[in-house]
């Protein structure tokens, strides 16, 4: 059995980074629109709103444990594109990533639909739409609550990115009180939890591109038609661009209110940067694939 | 006391392994079961869908902190199988372990039952049945759904095994994020969580053979009579034989897509391998019996 | 200040322990009793049953936390007397920590009553009654449901103290996966919520004489009158002598099934008992007074 | 980027430290107040009590994150009075880390009535009031219970604030049961949320006067009026002057109960300091600000 698996292993750094990357977002979606779909079609007997925040949650913290050690777990187009201009990521990259994302997203929301298609069926009778008493659109993607504006979403998907963005950053910052090693997944997932108790009513915190596009192309070609499209006054563009305004601004205001400020690594005991620099080669050593284009690495520029 | 104790001590590793399989499997049917116990005699008054979910998945935490030391807390013959199929653990000693966790599970069924006895004989009137208003067999095994078509049980429990698998693997891979040393136990009763909450209500989310097929057994000596095989249309082969699949499958796909693809331990840092080592030295010395036969081990096979 | 607090420094160890015996189970009580008051006062507006549970669980947690370093946090006779039994505390201090349990479980009481005096008035109109609509005396202590005969209550507190006792001895037991440093108060948290979901509706899960009897003596005293004693067919003895049975029986149980066939600590690697040496030095290093009677210590009697 | 953001690098320690206390403050309104939005205008729909108590604990808990390698994170003036008082923080810095943690609680609150301005419209009709049946002052900040007297108003918030830092200090406490380094946000946290389920229903649990007092000035100058003050018989100036009281009792009973009486840190081993002070040496290297001013510094006093 080893042999054979061996057989299949792909040396290509990117190609690796891909597939993690692919299975990572998988596995956060299949978890997610999961328990989205049970709530639904258990009309909330076997779960409630909070069960949909654990499942996005959780889901996020397996999909991170799955992908971290070979390509970091962005999961998410919106990070990518955050460390790409933090200059943490490179930009040749980043289509490669954004695909991957996009395609675990498309192929998880196929298998929630295949896991609960009698359970569709029987919750809906067959007619499967977006609005109306048993919707179930929302199983796949996000949409705005009826009183929602257009500026309200724009505003909402901002607010909700920025904080997550904030968040995680602060987890990955070796210079203030980052995550204990091995713990960063569970903790990003309780940003995610956190976002949804006290940001998802408004329209269900996307705040992930890959999440919304990939699960609403499904729901597109799987028989909801083009109104996955056309609901909410076109609210699809929504959280596939603004999420990504978002995360700059959620970036941009950690680094100029915390990040930036670190004063240089030269602290009055001698023995300091030795030990740091002592930590940083253990872990290379431990994990010993750990790159530039993390968001939990301890890189160069974050010591100067 | 001490003195007294001492004299009980078994030297072979075999069977401290068993008890250590029997006693986690207990531990884990006795809080999973005793939370639906709870919910169902108490109709909702004492706890909802969730609790169901955290009973079962800290009862897999604590199952596994009992076991993990002695036998490495598989506690699912499904996933000792999927072991042995990957080469990390013997045949030879799978039927020991099954038989164990079987035997565990319907003990554990048993004392459910002994501690609920009052509380079930005063919600069913004396009548225990498997369908119905006061049914009462849902407490020990699982059940599908009305609307669950067989080929739709078949296709839940393989995709809810699968993930099971494949997030176990990843926080038990030291090439990937690993589960902090003595938190595996609180992140495997995470997935198990997660499972409950996004694929528990079409047919209860077995994704073990033990935990299912045990009780059921207890249930079907205990009163509850044949029904207990005879609904869903024969339903308890799926949970059965079907998880074992999705274990499989979940550890191929784990192993395809990130697993396999690990480079060789060479890494650039010429200290590297050799802080890895020392690392897993240093385990095995605090404790001394870690074998080649966990899910967590750093085995020889991981490194090369 | 900080002279002044100096002033007041207790050199007795004994004294120490016992204070810290005091506040640790009066911050369980605090909030453990503190949100049964709020479900019950806000009319389960406020928090459900699983709220109740978190309550016990994460005060349990931090009465650890605070009484941990230096009295070990046993926080209830049942558990203090089981180490007793197992060699691994001493019978002369036992007296002293069960009345210092006992009084901050009063104490406490006392206090909820105090913050809940409004609350309590307004729901009942100043009637403290044991049963009943407005029935408040469940606050306090634990009532048995109405369909448990006596021998069912037996039955289940012996399960439920039994359970916890396993689970503690296997989260401190440094031969199998012993609970992270400094995480052992929020598993012990764990293993109090599990049990509340799981084995809470029968009797109320007290496992714990000081939990139940302080705050019924108080209840006693402050105006529910004789009937706390009276109600359930004379309860009150049950939580109070058969929890300790459990606790003897579960703590049996573990070191039968597992605690007493761990090997001798002769590991294969020569390094391997010196560096668990030097992480027992260095970890009395750091927390001077930890001492033989510890749950969570590694004792001679371990090692050997 | 990186260069672009350097030139914005503040220098002046204070600055950056009332920085991180205004982000971190802002972090933790804005997932706080947002929950209870989330919970009102949903009508509870999407959210209940739990999450309320859940937004207010994990809003803490990555506040801290945010914060605490920068300025200790103590996010509350009740927190910094009580460490001044107990010499632990300096009291020339006290006015600038409150105003800065009043300016952030001030600024979140916006954030979120900007978050929510559509939900807030559609739920109110306009109306923002800060009683009747779609009142929502409760938002921002805190309001008594019908029930409850002044005088119990009180009670309740010097109960709530002295258990939140007992439990804090014990979590900080090198010569006790410290919360392992990485994961003391996690556990503050979690006191917030034990508190919240076990003190919340009486007046809401504020435990922290720029929490409280912020957001309130926000609602006067949004359009909640002078209400928001003269609501409650005037209860606007309990959360702001009596959670300081409470906040220094529940310190010194800490200190007096447990602190105090640690022994000198002289133990047996004659290796035991050594390795301690070597602890303290390598955290400061590693977080190479880490100053006298944090709660869970190892301070010369602590070690005297």
């Amino acid at each position: 059995m080893d042999r054979l698996l061996r057989r299949c292993r792909i040396k290509s750094s990117l190609a690796r980074e891909c597939l993690a990357e692919f299975f990572g977002v998988y596995v956060l979606i299949l978890f997610g629109c999961g328990s989205v779909a049970q709530v639904t079609t258990s009309q909330n007997t076997k779960g409630d709103y909070l069960s949909i925040n654990l499942g996005f949650a959780l889901g996020t913290t397996f999909g991170i444990y799955i992908a971290k050690g070979v390509s970091g777990a962005h999961l998410n187009p919106a990070v990518s594109l955050s460390l790409c201009v933090l200059g943490r990521f490179s930009w040749t990259r980043l289509p490669f990533y954004v695909c991957s994302q996009l395609l675990g997203a498309f192929l998880a929301a196929a298998t929630v639909a295949l896991q609960y298609y009698d359970a569709i069926m029987d919750y809906t009778g067959g007619h499967l739409t977006v609005s109306g008493a048993t919707a179930t659109a929302g199983i796949f993607s996000t949409y705005p609550a009826d009183y929602l504006s257009l500026w309200g979403g724009v505003v909402d998907q901002i607010i909700g990115t920025a904080a997550l963005l904030a968040c995680v950053l602060a987890l990955g910052d070796p210079h203030n009180t980052p995550a204990p090693p091995g713990l960063e997944p569970v903790l990003v997932g309780a940003v995610v939890l956190v976002i949804g108790i006290s940001m998802g009513s408004n329209s269900g915190y996307a705040i992930n591109p890959a999440r919304d596009f990939g699960p609403r192309l499904f729901s597109y070609i799987a028989g909801w038609g083009d109104e996955v499209f056309r609901a909410g006054h076109g609210w699809w563009w929504v959280p596939l661009i603004v999420t990504c305004v978002g995360a700059l601004l959620g970036s941009l205001l950690y680094e100029l209110l915390i990040g930036v400020h670190h004063p240089d690594s030269k602290p009055m005991d001698p023995e300091g940067p030795t030990a740091m620099v002592q930590k940083t080669v253990e872990l290379e050593g431990v994990y010993p694939e750990m790159g530039k284009d993390r968001i939990f690495s301890i890189t160069s520029a974050d010591i100067n």
